[in-house]
């Protein structure tokens, strides 16, 4: 068993034909047993959206990766709950890892995204779990200077001793291998997204619009994911999921009318 | 300025038709000016996912509840992003309100819940935000029991001073209005869906999926919402969505090879 090697599921949420989750294959390979569960389609912005009021579909993916590899109609964290109950029944799992996203998951984003909901999954079901991101949204960005971070972050996951309770969520500067400065373990900078819906006419002049907006940056501090990225340093957070705002626990005991 | 009625935002995740939204918004009424965005169909399970690779409607809703209402194409996320940015743009909301869910939202359910999600987004745009969700899956189940608490709550959150960085989640347990023992501020409770994919085939001999589960509780906590609802108390937590795990923060920092 102690030299048993890792069994590794790798999901993204850009879909399994995007550049980045190949880029990953090709790195995570050398770590252990890979095994791929993708969406089928682009699903970013799904957060931890599960596909509960329809069907879903999982098919073998015939790839040149050299990997058991299936595409999934349903989002990434659907995809990670094929990975672990159907796709390896009887297998368990040492590592999930998400990406590598096309654009960061930085900030307030990590709630929105199907890549960091992936990585949270993975993180409830018990598994160390890593989510990369590119901070460059272009469908061929160049993920060639993510490649020693990513075999960095995980080997540090597979040798030190991951506690249970969270997921790391792993940002990358887009700039070259020799730009990178270093790793910062970071907290999630404060910010919002000031919609600006684009509202346009269709063919048959229904009205229909465009989800856009403005990213509003709220936060002063050098501790931030945000601060990281834009001194060219890779930022990490370690994600949770319990939700609960402890400090509030308190404080709501103390209110009026309660 | 000090007597203008409280503009209230309602939304949900079962939506514009399902009877819980029905029964949030005859209450809400008597708290200040509704305006309703509720999607066009079931959203359960969305979690915080919004709607960046389609195409987004509106459209206004005729109702003889006497309130302004529109339902929406898109995601409980998109919803109050439209309430906010589209119909309500120029005016300043007080409240968002979100439910009346049809299923408990406590636990690890929360993370996977358009209710919740909603109110989560509501707080992160800085307004104060509830969830609603009665421990009754039915589609008629009887709100009824939920009016005492839903006024209290909402009377308590318009008149305390609610900070900024997290929304309630508020989950009712079903029991009649005499049975509800009195309110219980809480943490998340640990638990976990180890899913059972029901697999079948379809007319055509193709495979095909559908999503299920059985929850498991790993907690033996008094403080926690599964503890006050199958108490027969109504659980309040405050539910944050700043990830951050700050005492992991601290680990990550003394880690061997980052």
């Amino acid at each position: 068993m102690e030299n048993k090697k890792p069994l590794i599921l790798v999901v993204n949420d850009d879909g399994i034909t995007a550049p980045g989750i190949q880029f990953l294959i090709s790195v995570v390979k050398d770590f252990g047993e890979v095994v791929v569960v993708a969406p089928d389609k682009a699903m970013s912005g799904m957060g931890h959206a599960i596909t509960i009021n329809s069907t879903l579909r999982l098919n073998t993916y015939k790839n040149n990766w050299g990997v058991e590899a299936y595409s999934c109609s349903g989002t990434p964290v659907d995809c990670v709950k094929f990975g672990t109950k159907v796709v390896g029944k009887g297998r368990i799992f040492d590592l999930v890892v998400s990406g590598i996203n096309h654009g960061t998951n930085s900030s307030i984003n990590v709630i929105y995204s199907g890549t960091m909901s992936a990585a949270v999954e993975g993180s409830i079901e018990g598994i160390p779990s890593i989510g990369f991101s590119l901070d460059d949204h272009a469908s061929d960005a160049d993920f060639s200077g993510c490649e020693d971070v990513v075999k960095k972050v995980i080997s540090s996951v597979l040798s030190n001793q991951m506690e249970k309770g969270y997921s790391l969520n792993v940002n990358i500067p887009k700039v070259s291998k020799e730009e990178i400065k270093g790793i910062r373990i970071c907290r999630q900078a404060k910010a919002y997204w000031n919609e600006d819906f684009d509202k346009r006419k269709d063919p048959f002049g229904g009205t229909y619009y465009w989800l856009t907006g403005e990213f509003v940056y709220q936060d002063e501090g050098e501790d931030t994911d945000i601060w990281a990225l834009r001194n060219n340093y890779v930022s990490i957070v370690p994600t949770q999921y319990d939700l609960t705002n402890y400090s509030a626990v308190e404080t709501l005991k103390n209110w009026n009318g309660l």
